[in-house]
C-alpha cells in the first residue's frame, strides 16, 4: 500500500462513528486488532498499491463538544477496557475543532464548541483554516461527514440551482444553507475530497456536483449503507432472480445513541427514512405496496442496534411464504470501517484525477449520489463495479 | 418461446414437488395461475426463444405410489381448492410408471407400484421403454429426479471410476448400484439430459459422467436449491464482501411431509446434511469453526417448511454481532419452478448440442456438479454465468 | 351444561370476528369442527352447568355492511372451502341491522346500513326495538360490541360523570355521545348485560356504570386480550418472580384485515394503543423506561395477524439480556371464542343477580374494568379470580 | 434478614456458575452491584426474615481445577473489567477442595484436583473433613451441586433402592455410585442441607431420599430452571387455559461455554434433555405430539447463550398458529442467583425443621424431586406453593 500519510477530517468527531474510527486506526498502529470489518483489507498487493495505508492515516475534526476523544470514547463505550486503556493517551491529546451549527437544521443538540458567526463567509472561512491547517500534516486530506442527520430541505430550491446562485445565497446569508452544505463548499474550494455518510443534503445539491467539478474534486455520498439496507440490497436481488413476488417489507430499527436521540426529532427522522425508503422499487422493477420503515429511538441499547426486518413473498402458485431477519448489530462498528474506506478511495480518486460525482462508491451508501440515471442499488452490481475500478 | 413441445419424465412424479409441477403446468395452461416463481418467466423475448413455452411442457414419470396425480395432489395439501377443483379432471389420468426401487438405498418405502425385477440390466430395460413410448408424444423428453434422498453411497467406490468398470457391475448385478443410478443410466443410454434434484448419488459418478459425454447427452445436478442454502449463498458472499469474519452458522431445519419422514432415516439425512454443510469454505475462502446443520421431521408442518439460521459474526475491534434469518416457506412451492426451469434449461443446452455436465445451471443447486474444478457456491456469481450462457 | 337458548346481539356482526363467531357456533352445531380454542370448553360438568350450551346459542346484531353473513364470511377469508360450504346456507340468512352510526367518532366507515336519524333518543330506541325483538327468540340476550375502535374521548367530561348528566347530554344532543354509548345504554336499559370487546369508551364512563348498577344488569370489558397483551401480561409476572429487571419492550403489530385499516386512522389508532401501554408498569411495580407499542396496516397479511417483541432485561450483575417473542397469530380466531366466552359468562352474572363492573372477567380483556382499584393485569392471577368466580 | 453466617459449600466451584457465585456476593458486600436478579431480594422485611442475609454468605466448595477463583473469573469473562478489578483480591485466595471424580461418569474431564483414592469410603471421609473444617466458619453450611452434567444412570438399580442397599454397594466398591451420589452422602451424614442444581441423579434416589429423612437434612433438586424451560413452564400454562391446542414445540439450545462441552458428550446430553422434555405433558395434560429438544455446543457464545423455541398452535376452527421465542441470554448470570436462593431456602427448611425432599422448591427447577406425585411444573402453581411456604 502507498506510504503517503492520509489525514481524515471528520465532521461529528467525537461522535461514537468517529471515535471508532480513530481509535481503531490507533489500535491497528500498535497491532492490538486486526483488520477484520474493514472490506479492503484483504486485497491483493496489485489492487491496493494505491490506497494509503490504514497505519499511516490520521485524524482531525469538527464536534460541538470540546471533550478530548478519550473521553468521548469513554462515554459511548465503543472499546472494551484493554482497548481503551491501550490507546487512552494517544485520543486524549485530540481536540475537536469547533464545529459549524445551525439550529434551523438540527435541535436536540448539545456541546458549546461552535464557531460564534451566522455569516455564511465567515463560516467557511474558518472551516477551510482548519483544513489548511490539517494539511500541513498530510499528503492528502479527505473530508467524511458524520454529523447527526439534518432536516430534510427542499432540493428543488432555486438557491440549490446552480453554483451562481448558490454564491448569492452565501452572500445574502440564505437560510436555506445549512452546516452540511457549507463543509462540503469549504472543502470543495480547498480541494479536498468530501464524503457524506449521512443522509443530510450537502454536496449533492446542483451547485455543489458544479463546484466539484470545476474545482477537479471527487466527491462521495450518501448515508453509509452498515445494516439494514446493507441486507435488504442483498436479499431484494436473489428474491428478485427467483421471481419471487415482493408484497410487503416492514423494516423496523432499534437504536439507543446519540444518533437514535437525533433521529427522535421528527425532521430528522424524515430525511433518514426517505434514504432506507427508495431501493426497493430500483432493484425489483415494480412497487412494493407495502413497504414500510420504522426508526425508534430505544435508550436500553446504547450503541446497539437491532434491524427487525418482515418479508411478505409470494411463489408459484400465489402461495405465501415470509421470511424473517433480525440483525443484531453495533452501528459504530460497522460505520467506522466504511468511513475508513470511502475516504481512502476518495483519496485515490484524487490520484486518479477524478473528479465530481465517485459513482463506483454506490457500494458503500444507502442512497448512492449519480448524476444522470437513477442510483444502482443491489449489492452485488454496485460490488462489481466498484471492484472494476479498484483495479482499472 | 419454442412452440416445440417438452416432455419431463419425473422420478417420484406423485411426490409433492412432482404434483406441484404438473398441476402448476396445467394451472397456467389454463389461466388460473400466473408465472410468479418461475424464474426465468420474466426474461425478455430473445433471451427466452429457444426455451420451450410453460404451456407446451408434457409430463409423464415414475412413482411407487401408483395413484393417479388427482389423488395425489389432494393427499399433499399443495392446491388450494379452486385450483384443485380446476385440474381435477386433467390430473386424474395421469398415472405414474412402475419405478424402480432397492431397499437397500431407501428405508421407510411405501406404495407397491414397483417393478419386480432386481436384475439391474432389466430396469434399464424398462425405463428405456417407458422414455421411448413417451419420446412418441413429444418433441424433446427429459428426466428429472425428485425421488427421496437414497442413503449416502462412497462415491470413490472402484465399479462407479468408469463406464466399463460400472458395465461390469450391471452385468454382476452389484449390490452397490443404486435406483438413481439406474435411471441415470437409462436417460443417458437413450439420450436423454438427465437433471438431479436431490441429492442422492446418481449421474455424478464418473462413469456416468463418461457415458454422458460419450452420449453427447447433458447431465446437470444436484440438489435443488430452494430454501435456506439459497439464502445462505446470498448472505455469505456479502458477509464476505464487508470482511465480517463468519464464526458460527447454526442452520435448523423443520419440515413435515414425506420428505422429511424419509431423512428421518439416519442414512439419508446424512446425505442430505452433507450437500447442505460444503458452502460456506467455498465462498468464504476460510473453515467457518462451527457450521451446524439440523434437519428435522416435524408433523405440524406438513409440506410447509422452517429454517432457522443463526449467524455470528465478527467486526471491526473484534466486536460480535448476530444475524438470525427465519424463512417459513413451503418445499414444493419453491422447488416445483426450480426443476422445471432445470429441465427447460437441459433441453436447450441439447438443442445446442452442449453434453456432460451443464456447471453453468449451478445457480440451481445446492451441490452442483462441475468437472474440474470445486464448485461455485455465491449466488451471484452462479447468476452472471447462467445468465451469460443462456444470452450465449 | 344449561339448556336455555343465549342470543349474542353482536354490534359489528358481519365484521371478521363476528362473522367468525356465527360460523363457528353454526360449525360446532354440525360437528365440523371441536372445541378448540374456546377457553371453557374443558370445564368439568359442575363448574360449567349453569354456563348456556355452545350449541344453544343464536346471533343477531347490527353492521354498516347490509349483506348477509355468508358474503361477509366469503369477503373475511376466515373460513376454509368446506367450511363455508357446510354453513353457506345458514349463514346466508342471517342479515345484519342497521347500525348507529357518526363519523365524529369513526372515520373510514364504508357502508350504507345505518340508522337514519341523529337524534341520539330515536337511535336509542331503535337499538332497544332490535333487541326487544330479538328477546322473544332466546332466554337470554347479551349484546357484544366488536365494532372498529373508536376515536379516544376525554373520559373526565362532566357530561359523563353521571346518570343525571348524561340524560341532559342525550337530550341536548351532545357530540360527545357516541355510537358505542348509545349501544350500551340501549342495552342496560332494556336489562341486557353489555359486553365491550373494543377499545373504544362505552359502558366505562360514571354515567353507565351508575345506571348498569341501578338496572341490575352486568358489563364488562373492555379490548380483548388475544395475542400480543397475553403473552405480554404471561410473562411479564414471571420476569417479575426472578427479579429480572425489564429495561424496555418493543412491540410491534402488523394486521392487514378491517380492524387495521380503521387503526391506519390516528385517532383510533391512539385509543388502540392507551389499551396496550398501561399493562407493564401495574404488573411490574415500577415503570419500563422505554415501553413503545406500535401498530401497522399491513396489508400483504390479511386476517393474519403477527406481533414482534423485544424485551430488554437486566439480571445479575447489571448484565445485559434480550427476549424476542414472534406471535403469527389470526385475529378474528384468537377473538371470536374470547367474545363467545365473555357472553357466556355475562349470561351467568345476570342468572347469579351479579350486576354492575363484572371484575372477574378481567382475564378476557386488555384494560379491564374495576370499579375502585387499578385493575389487575397479570394473567395467571386474573385466571385465579375468574376460575375462583366460576365455581363459587 | 438474619444475622447468621451462611456457607455454601459449591461442588464445581470454579466454574462459570460457580465463580459468578461468589463474586456477585463479594461486589454485593461491596456495593458494587444490585440485587437486580435475585429473585428473593424484594421480599418485604417479614416473609424474608428468617432467610440469610446475602452479605453474610460465604464460600467454599471443590474443584477439579486447583486454580484460584480469580483465575476463574479472568476465565469465564463472567464479570466486566470494573467488577472483576473490585474483587481480584478477594476472588484470588480462594482455592478449591480437592474433588470426587469417576471417569465412567464423567468424561471430557480437565484438570488435577482431584481426590486420589477410587474407595467411596474414603472419598466419602474427606468431603466430610472439608465440611466440616467449613463448619467452623459458619452458622450452616449447604452444599450446591453445580458439576458439569454425569452420564445418565438407571435409576430403578437396586443398590439404590434403600439405604441399606445403598450402604453396602458403597462398602463394595460398586461401580454404580457416582461422584453426585457421594458428595449427596457426605452432606446428608454431617447434617448439611443438599441443592442439586445439576440434571445428575443424586440425592434423588430412593436410598438417599431415606437416609435425608432419618438424618432431619432437608434435600432439593433437580437442575436448576434459567432460561428456556422457565420460558416453557411459563407459556404453556396459558396456551392451556386458553385452550390452544399445542401440536408442536420445537426447542433448540445453543451453548458455548465448558458446560455446553460437557454436553457434546452423548450420555450427559441424554440426562440433560431428559429432564427438559418432561415438563409439557405435565402441565397440558395431553402428549404433544412432537415435542423436540436440541442442545448444541457452540463455541461462538461463549458463556452466553440462545434458546429458540417454535410453538405449532390450533386454534378455534382448527386453525394453525405459530409463536416463536428467542432468548439470548447468559447461563451463569441467570443460574448463580438462583442457586444462591436455594441455598438460602435450604437453610431455613433446615432451621424450620423441616426434612426430607424440599417440594416447594419445586419453582427453581426444571425437574423437581417429589415423594409421592408426580411433580408440578407450571410456573405460576409452583410459584404460588413456594410463596406460601416461605410465609408459613
Amino acid at each position: 500500500m502507498s506510504e503517503r500519510t492520509l489525514g481524515i477530517a471528520v465532521i461529528g468527531l467525537g461522535g461514537a462513528v468517529g471515535t471508532t474510527m480513530v481509535a481503531g486506526i490507533e489500535l491497528l498502529k500498535l497491532g492490538k486488532v486486526d483488520k477484520t470489518g474493514l472490506p479492503l483489507s484483504e486485497l491483493d498487493q496489485n489492487s491496493a498499491k494505491d490506497l494509503a495505508a490504514y497505519e499511516r492515516i490520521v485524524f482531525g475534526g469538527w464536534d460541538l463538544n470540546a471533550e478530548n476523544l478519550a473521553a468521548a470514547a469513554e462515554e459511548h463505550e465503543v472499546l472494551n477496557h484493554k482497548q481503551f486503556v491501550a490507546v487512552e493517551n494517544s485520543l486524549s491529546k485530540i481536540y475537536p475543532w469547533k464545529a459549524a451549527v445551525d439550529e434551523r437544521f438540527l435541535s436536540n443538540i448539545e456541546g458549546g464548541n461552535f464557531l460564534p458567526s451566522k455569516d455564511h463567509r465567515e463560516v467557511i472561512k474558518n472551516i477551510v483554516n482548519d483544513l489548511k491547517k490539517f494539511q500541513e500534516i498530510c499528503d492528502q486530506v479527505v473530508v467524511i461527514n458524520l454529523a447527526s442527520t439534518e432536516k430534510l430541505v427542499d432540493e428543488s430550491s432555486e438557491e440549490y440551482s446552480s453554483l451562481a446562485a448558490f454564491e448569492n445565497a452565501l452572500d445574502a446569508g440564505s437560510e436555506n444553507i445549512s452546516p452540511a452544505m457549507l463543509y462540503a463548499y469549504a472543502a470543495i474550494s480547498t480541494e479536498i475530497p468530501y464524503g457524506n455518510f449521512t443522509p443530510s443534503v450537502a454536496a449533492d445539491i446542483p451547485a455543489l456536483i458544479e463546484f466539484a467539478e470545476m474545482q477537479n474534486v471527487p466527491i462521495a455520498g450518501k448515508d453509509g449503507k452498515t445494516g439494514q439496507t446493507f441486507i435488504k440490497t442483498v436479499l431484494a436481488p436473489a428474491l428478485k432472480a427467483r421471481e419471487l413476488k415482493i408484497e410487503g417489507w416492514y423494516s423496523t430499527n432499534l437504536l439507543g445513541n446519540r444518533d437514535g436521540l437525533a433521529l427522535s426529532n421528527e425532521d430528522s427522522l424524515r430525511s433518514k427514512i426517505k434514504t432506507k425508503a427508495s431501493v426497493l422499487r430500483n432493484i425489483l422493477g415494480y412497487e412494493v405496496e407495502d413497504h414500510i420503515v420504522d426508526i425508534r429511538y430505544y435508550r436500553p441499547r446504547g450503541d446497539d442496534k437491532e434491524a427487525w426486518d418482515n418479508i411478505d413473498i409470494t411463489g408459484f402458485l400465489g402461495q405465501k411464504m415470509q421470511i424473517k431477519v433480525n440483525f443484531l448489530c453495533k452501528d459504530s462498528i460497522l460505520a467506522a470501517p466504511l468511513a475508513i474506506e470511502i475516504a481512502r478511495c476518495l483519496d485515490l480518486a484524487k490520484q486518479r484525477g477524478d473528479s465530481g460525482i465517485q459513482e463506483q462508491l454506490s457500494v458503500f451508501f444507502k442512497l448512492p449520489m449519480t448524476k444522470y440515471e437513477s442510483p444502482e442499488h443491489a449489492f452485488h452490481i454496485q460490488n462489481k463495479h466498484f471492484l472494476k475500478w479498484l483495479n482499472a
